[in-house]
C-alpha cells in the first residue's frame, strides 16, 4: 500500500519513542527531520496564555526555514514560567545535537497537562530514542501520529497528491486534538510535510488561508488552547518550478485546504463525547466577521449541541443563537434550513414535515443553513453534539 | 406571616388562572393590576430576534406609566410574525376592557415554546378567569409566581422593606427562568412592584443599574432569550417624598439591587440540571467590558462548568478561558484564586494543598477570583455547573 503519511513527501524522516510521560509505555515523544533546510510556516494559538514551545516557535520561524521538530505528549509545558522556556530550548538543543544541526533550526511542540514542569530526564532520553529509529516508512508516519495523541480516540492523518507541471507533489498531515476537550490534555497540534518547491511567503500565506477554513472553523467547546500549533515544512524535492504566487499555486492550495479540512473534521468527529457532526453554513452576512460570529454562536450553543445529540429539529435554538450573538441582522429577513428543508423563512415559521426533519436530524452529519439576507459574506463552520460522555470525561477527570 | 410577595407593596392586586397552555391544569395566565397609573420601567432582551410582547412593551413604555400587565406561560409568542403582534395586542385589549383601562396602559409578556401562534381562545378566557380572582393576598402573590413558571423547579420571589424618611417602602419581585435552558420553554421574566414614590426617569435608571449586576451577571448557558423582560411598577402609595435623584435614592437603590440579585441567584441555582453555583470575580481589568468578557468566559466555559460539577480544582481551565476570550491581559501578571487560595500567581503555578482545594470545590457555592493586574475595573458574575441532567433535559426535550 502506498505511503500516505507525513513520510510520503520526499525528504522527511520521523521517529518516535516512549519515555514515560504517558502511562502504559505509550509513544509520547516524536521527532520529524527534513534532509535539507525546509521552507517552514506556522500558525499558533491566539490565546494570550500561550505555552513555552509556542513562544519559541514564533521566534524561530521568523527566518522561514527549519530542519526538524520535536513533539512530546503528556505535558503541555504551559503556565510553567521562565523555567518552562528553558526546557523547551533544551529539547531543541538535544535534537539539534544528535542531528548535528543548530538548535535554532529545530521547532518544538508540547501537549498534555498544564502547569507542571516537564520531567526533562525522561524527555531527553525519549528524544535520543526517537532519533535512533528515524525512518521514511509509512509505519513510522503512523507511529508519529499516535505519539502525539492525548485524549484522541484515534490517530488523525490526511494525504493529497497532485501534479504541478510535470512534477508529482505530495502533502501529508497529522493532527491531534479532540477539541479543547480535556483541559489538561488539551490542544490542537498539526504537522504537515510537503515536497513542493514553494517560496516562504507564499507557504505562510497559504497555510493561514487553509487554517482559516479548517482548524479555525471547527469547535468542540469554544476554547483556543495554550498550545495550538499548525506547522508546515516544505522540502522542495518534488522538482516543480518554485511556486511563488497565489495564482500559480491553485492546485497546491486546494490540496492543502483538503488536507487541513480532512484533519479538522477528524478532530470534530473525535470531539470529547461527540457522536454527531454539525455543519453550520451562514449566508448573506454583512461581513465575514459577522458570518463567523453567527456560525460559532450556533455551533457553540449548548442548546443546539444538545438538540443535535437528541435528534431534535429545534430550529428556535438556532435562530435565537443568531439573534443573541451581536451580528447585524433583522428577524424579518432570516431564513433557516435544516438539511435542505426550510423551517423558518423571513421571520415566520414554515410548516415542515416532522418525519422528514426527524430523519435528517438522525444523521451522523447534520447541516444547518442560516441566511441573514444582510450582505454577501458567508462562512461554514463545524461542530459536534454535547453528550453525557462530554460531561463524564470533563467532570470525572481530576487534576 | 407578613406578605412578602408582589402584592405586599400598596396598590397592587394580582390574579392567575389555568387556561390549558400548560398540561395538568397548572396555572399559566397571570395578571397584575395597579390601582393607579404606576410609574413603570422595563429592560428587555438584547436578542435581535425578539418576541411580539417585547416589541409591544417597548412601544408602550415610552410614556413611563402603566396600569396592568398580563403574562402567559407555555407559549412565547416569538417568531410568530405580524399575527403574533396582533395576538399580543389582543391580550392587552382584553385585560384593558375588563378593567376599564386603555389597552395602551397594559403591558404583556409571554414565555414558552417558540414559533407557534397562541391559542387565543384559551388565553382570552384565561385572562377573564385571572381577573375574576384578583386579590391583594400573599397567596395570590405566590400563585402569580407559580403561574409564570415553565421549566423552573420552584417559584422565585424576593422582598425588601426599607424606610425612606418616615415612610415604609416595600419592594416585591417575582421571576421565572432557569437560564436560557430549555430553548422552547426559555426566557427570563421578572416583575417587580413597589409602593415608592419615584420619578419615571430615576426608576428607569435604577432598574437598568440593578439589572446590570444581577440578571445581566448570571449565565446558565450563555443565551439571551427572545422574551427576556424585567418590568418594575411603582404605585407611589408609600407616601415618601418622591425620589428624583440617584443621591436621594441610595437606600431604595440598594434594596432594589437586593431584590434583583436574590431573584437572579435563585435562577442560577435553578439552572437546568445545576447542582452548584460559581461566583466569578474579575479584578484589575482594563475596562468594565473586559471584566465582563473575562467573567463570562469563565462562567460559560463548558470545561470550567464540568470541573465545578466534578469538584475538580482545575485552575488551568480558568486561566486559559481568560487567555482565549480576547481581553487585554498578560499571562505573567495573572493571579487566580479558588476560594481564598492562590493557585496561580504572576504566571506561575502555586503549590496549593490539594485537600483544602478539594474541600472548597466540594461546596455548593465556589468562588473563583482572577486578577488581571491591567487596570481597575471589576465585575462579578454567577454561573452554575454543567451536568448530566442538563444534557438529558435539553437532548430529550422534543419540539
Amino acid at each position: 500500500m502506498a505511503n500516505k503519511t507525513i513520510t510520503a513527501p520526499l525528504g522527511f524522516r520521523v521517529g518516535s519513542a516512549s519515555c514515560g510521560l504517558k502511562s502504559d509505555n505509550a509513544l509520547d515523544v516524536a521527532v520529524l527531520v527534513c534532509d535539507f533546510p525546509a521552507v517552514t510556516a506556522g500558525v499558533f494559538t491566539t490565546n494570550k496564555v500561550f505555552a513555552a514551545p509556542v513562544a519559541l516557535c514564533r521566534e524561530r520561524l521568523v527566518g522561514g526555514r527549519a530542519r526538524a521538530l520535536v513533539v512530546n505528549a503528556g505535558n503541555a509545558n504551559a503556565c510553567t514560567g521562565p523555567g518552562g522556556l528553558d526546557d523547551a530550548r533544551d529539547m531543541t538543543a538535544r535534537l539539534g545535537q544528535s542531528l548535528d544541526i543548530p538548535a535554532e533550526k529545530v521547532l518544538v511542540a508540547s501537549t498534555g497537562i498544564i502547569g507542571h514542569r516537564l520531567e526533562m530526564g525522561k524527555v531527553l532520553s525519549g528524544i535520543d530514542a526517537a532519533v535512533a529509529n528515524l525512518s521514511r516508512s509509512a509505519r513510522a508516519g503512523r507511529d508519529f501520529a499516535r505519539a502525539i495523541m492525548t485524549t484522541d480516540r484515534s490517530e488523525k492523518m490526511a494525504f493529497r497528491q497532485i501534479k504541478v507541471g510535470r512534477s508529482v507533489v505530495r502533502i501529508g498531515g497529522v493532527a491531534k486534538g479532540a477539541g479543547m476537550i480535556a483541559p489538561n490534555m488539551a490542544t490542537m497540534l498539526c504537522f504537515i510535510t510537503t515536497d513542493a518547491a514553494i517560496s516562504s511567503s507564499l507557504l505562510s500565506r497559504l497555510l493561514k488561508r487553509s487554517v482559516a477554513t479548517s482548524f479555525n472553523a471547527i469547535t468542540v467547546d469554544n476554547h483556543a488552547s495554550t498550545n495550538d500549533s499548525a506547522i508546515i515544512m516544505a522540502s522542495g524535492l518534488a522538482g516543480n518550478a518554485t511556486l511563488k504566487t497565489t495564482a500559480s499555486a491553485g492546485k497546491f492550495a486546494k490540496a492543502l485546504d483538503g488536507v487541513c479540512l480532512d484533519l479538522a473534521l477528524q478532530m470534530v468527529c473525535d470531539g470529547e463525547g461527540a457522536t454527531k457532526r454539525m455543519d453550520v453554513r451562514i449566508r448573506g452576512a454583512r461581513s465575514l466577521a459577522d458570518a463567523r460570529t453567527a456560525g460559532f454562536a450556533i455551533a457553540n450553543s449548548p442548546l443546539v449541541k444538545c438538540a443535535l445529540f437528541g435528534g431534535d429539529p429545534n430550529w428556535g435554538r438556532i435562530v435565537y443563537a443568531v439573534g443573541s450573538c451581536g451580528v447585524d441582522c433583522n428577524q424579518e429577513r432570516i431564513d433557516c434550513k435544516i438539511g435542505p428543508i426550510f423551517v423558518f423563512r423571513k421571520g415566520k415559521p414554515v410548516a415542515a414535515e416532522t418525519s422528514r426533519l426527524g430523519k435528517i436530524m438522525a444523521g451522523k452529519v447534520v447541516e444547518f443553513t442560516v441566511d441573514l439576507h444582510m450582505g454577501k459574506s458567508q462562512f461554514t463552520c463545524y461542530g459536534c453534539d454535547l453528550t453525557y460522555d462530554y460531561v463524564r470525561t470533563n467532570a470525572e477527570y481530576h487534576t
